[in-house]
């Protein structure tokens, strides 16, 4: 206990004292019923990018996936642990959510490495190349479009790009495209730009990404 | 866009309003310098258990994995995508955090689905099944030492349990070995209790959760 | 021009800059198509009792009269200013908004005034005294009730039956009374407490209030 | 209780978790000290024109009087109710503000029904005639001045005529004149444009309202 950091137990009484107790009554209902939000958030685990303050939340409200640059991989079955695929399925089969929003953001370092994917390819960041080249087909797509380009212009939209690859992939699961064809399940996309504070969201029909 | 959830767009618009106009110049120094949280917190999914709500935390300052009952797989270089890894690589060596805890809590729907495991395994609920199968050796352990005891007693003590597996799990990173032999990185358990608010934290000497 | 307190310019500019600048194509609808409140509010001049912020409102939801004690007088065709008549007026006929909410609060200085009336009438707080005279029958009511209690108790209670006694009076103006009975208008009391952050709602059939 | 609307439950709701809840300490010293703001703004209804919003205010720090079009009434002891003279009252004797600042605004309804009193007049709108009849001179010298002009070229200018209006109406108060006389309160004029979020205030040598 007493190596728990200082700061971190101080916020946490802060937080008991200003937040848990006058909602208490709040809590005890949703432990003993357990949660039931309507919604699904796939971010990235970015410092500044919080779902629940962006979307103004309450406990209970919002069932939060966080991984670098909010990615959902393909269906499959093989290998070993796919974290993103059970919480998929523990929200689409036990909470029902009715919606998935995938949440990309401005200044992503996921996104950053996979455009600089030489560079980091020689680090010894193997696990970030890897979860990353998730992206590489749309990084080359957008690579080959803008010739010589560098990161820095390809980066606000390979971040767009990466949005749309989580959304088709969440279409390759089974669940998703049967509860998606009944009208029970709803998939959108969504960018913030942390300097701006600007939300956009993917418009299905014109596949482009427009102010809230 | 029309499809974009009203419910979600308003409560943004009231977060932009509200919370972001008053608070952009910080915003805007986090865009352009970048973010360089302190810690690492690898919670749930669960809607009643935000981590940033929990510390108190402003924009920046926590870096956050969520996936289903906070766990983190062990070192392993093959199989394909490996989302906590990356995340745990960029944390220790690009954003070079000082803490990393790991949060249980109450109520967990993994660790119930893990203890309730024939049921599960019947279902279809394949991902959830393999996913938790990180914690059935502290499961059996569990049950062999209470014997017939319902999994609604030994929730609580798997929800713990697998706070320690996925301590030990961090520890087989090579990374995670070297920052924390040299004192750069230290490792923390935590438990929160959805009904009472309160937080436990794992006692190194004792192995025992201790309120805080 | 110089004479503009800076502190006010230098606050003006940050709400231009940080409000009003992303938010402009919203002013501007706002501006040309006029505003359509749903709700209209009165509440108290109180410094700490901001109804925007307490309802979390944005441009255009919120039509408020604010006055001291947040008191609505009786309908009287006599006389000369009547301030929140027309008020009433201009939102139940032009802007047809559905609810009226009368919002009282803790610590409330207009009330205590009216609890301290021999004071008062000393001093050469005229217009208070005169103005807080539509709560003296309450007052009397609850200083009967409770005997020599001090002002310090009934302060709560007053606030309370403020809240009541505006309700009342709103329900003698002929627009209310007609819009209510074809139920196209709702009126609704509630008391703010500065301290905790309470809001309670005045629950008709029991008359009592009660925390939301 | 149930009654209450539940959008504005939800919206109150947010606010204590999001707001209230962070701010506890600020609000609990604010609600054991009092309130004591330096500055009165008096503003109108309109649901547009916020004045904590536009002038960035924390709570405490404005005493806000808001009626139709942001008037008061010159001094008379007559007639029963005096919602803006007790206010006004309130804030010199009690809290003895600073700075008083009547805030117009453009697109006033108010102001517009003056301009159309004969269309008013012939309405039910007995209140909002009666209560805008403050501005019929300032009206009548307008109308004079610019000939057969139509309301719409007509509006901004007496928007802000009104405005100076209640500022010569404050000026006979007693307490107005004496504490203005000694220095220790000033009064203020201002204008905002809703569509460009423009904030003009009164020059005092001039008489003219210029850009901040």
């Amino acid at each position: 206990m007493k190596h728990f950091p200082e700061q971190l137990a101080d916020r946490y009484r802060r937080f008991k004292y200003r937040h848990f107790a006058p909602n208490q009554e709040e809590y005890e209902r949703l432990a003993s019923e357990g949660q039931s939000p309507d919604t699904m958030i796939v971010s990235c685990c970015d410092s500044r990018v919080d779902p629940e303050t962006l979307f103004s939340a309450m406990p209970g409200e919002l069932f939060v996936v966080r991984n670098v640059a909010n990615l959902v991989p393909p269906y499959e079955t093989q290998g070993k642990y796919h974290g993103v695929s059970a919480a998929l399925e523990f929200a689409a089969l036990n909470l029902r959510v009715k919606h998935i929003v995938v949440l990309g953001h401005s200044g992503c370092g996921g996104v950053k490495a996979c455009l600089d994917h030489e560079a980091a390819r020689q680090t010894s960041a193997e696990f970030i190349t890897n979860w990353m080249s998730m992206l590489d087909p749309a990084r080359d797509t957008l690579i080959e479009k803008h010739g010589g380009d560098s990161s820095h212009t390809l980066l606000p939209e390979l971040e767009r790009e990466g949005v749309k690859t989580s959304l088709t992939n969440l279409r390759t699961f089974p669940c998703v495209q049967i509860l998606e064809g009944k009208g029970r399940l709803q998939l959108h996309g969504a960018h913030f730009d942390i300097a701006t504070g600007t939300l956009e969201v993917l418009d299905r029909e014109s596949g482009e990404f427009v102010k809230i």
